[in-house]
């Protein structure tokens, strides 16, 4: 049994809290609003707490569920609470019509993170091609990884595995920018008639 | 029975032929060493011919199966020679280490395109997202199409279906950049031990 703390109280905070306590990890639920915390842990149920805003997380998993615009300050704010810490940056900067992204061409809202956090922290773009309900269906769907560290998406892929998806690494910390994009591709799919029970994943051509 | 033309006579220019052919289509080749276009007809065989460099091309469907480094070279030599028609833009504008784009970061080589050809011309950025020997398996794969034309993008989505793949409407040519950014994914997931037998796809969640 391993233990992952998520940072945010919202959707995807739920969805892979609810996740990780069916795969048999422990889930520590941290927000600015304590008492949102707690509500999301009492929906939870056993194996959840509440975590401490701002304090170093229990887990070496931190999933930064909170809304893009917010992100790089959190991490700004939890400094080096999050030394030594997993990272797992989920966020989509849409603009507001979701036809484009809303940070500068050059870099994404993980490397921004990256920059903001503690030297030793790694930072994994994960999960933000999965809409809320795709991921909370337990899949299992391609969860695609852009990040640094191999070992960090090792224990990231563990965590995807758990969880019931399919951990799918596309290299370094500079194809967030091209993975925050594929979800405007998804959207755009999406827009076009399929809906959005959709997910973009790898076809290796089996039948 | 339609009628296509491709301008160019590499691999991609005989994968897409090859299986138009197949499908029942006429396949008209056009290049700028004319010796090279005649060649890649004898090699497709029976219902291939050789078009005329700069002229206007028989099909309405035109696939621009060149180096990006000189499509909007060519579409200018064509100039008005291809209005009217729907130029299919199958190019990946990988930097030299294909970890990055070789286009400015606002547009796409699609997007530059449509600002050389003539007005009434319809470019649909499709087809860059599946490497040549995946193209050529006949699939069905996943053929993800970026135009500003509804209409075209149906023409070109009867011709997908027709060559045994599987057409998927992202959105508007806008949507290019990010089509010429997937590429990028792909290469990142298949240096990361998937190999080159992959493409991106929708998963609907079937299963």
């Amino acid at each position: 049994m391993t233990s992952i703390s998520i940072i945010g109280s919202g959707n995807m905070a739920g969805a892979i809290g609810a996740l990780a306590l069916k795969g048999g990890d422990t889930v520590e639920i941290s927000a600015r609003d304590a008492a949102k915390a707690a509500s999301l842990v009492r929906t939870l149920g056993g194996g959840a707490t509440v975590g401490t805003w701002g304090a170093a997380p229990a887990g070496d998993i931190v999933v930064l569920a909170v809304l893009f615009e917010s992100a790089v300050d959190v991490v700004r704010e939890y400094g080096e609470a999050l030394a030594g810490k997993i990272v797992v940056d989920i966020t989509n900067p849409f603009s507001p019509t979701a036809t484009g992204l809303a940070v500068p061409h050059d870099t994404s809202v993980a490397q921004l993170i990256a920059a903001a956090a503690p030297a030793d922290t790694q930072v994994v773009k994960a999960f933000n091609t999965l809409f809320r309900d795709v991921l909370a269906s337990g899949g299992p769907r391609d969860v695609f990884m852009a990040g640094d560290s191999a070992d960090a998406k090792a224990s990231l892929a563990a965590f995807i595995t758990l969880i019931g998806h399919r951990p799918r690494d596309v290299g370094d910390l500079g194809m967030a920018h091209w993975l925050e994009g594929a979800s405007l591709l998804e959207m755009g799919l999406a827009r076009s008639g399929l809906g959005f029970g959709l997910s973009l994943g790898v076809d290796l051509g089996g039948k």
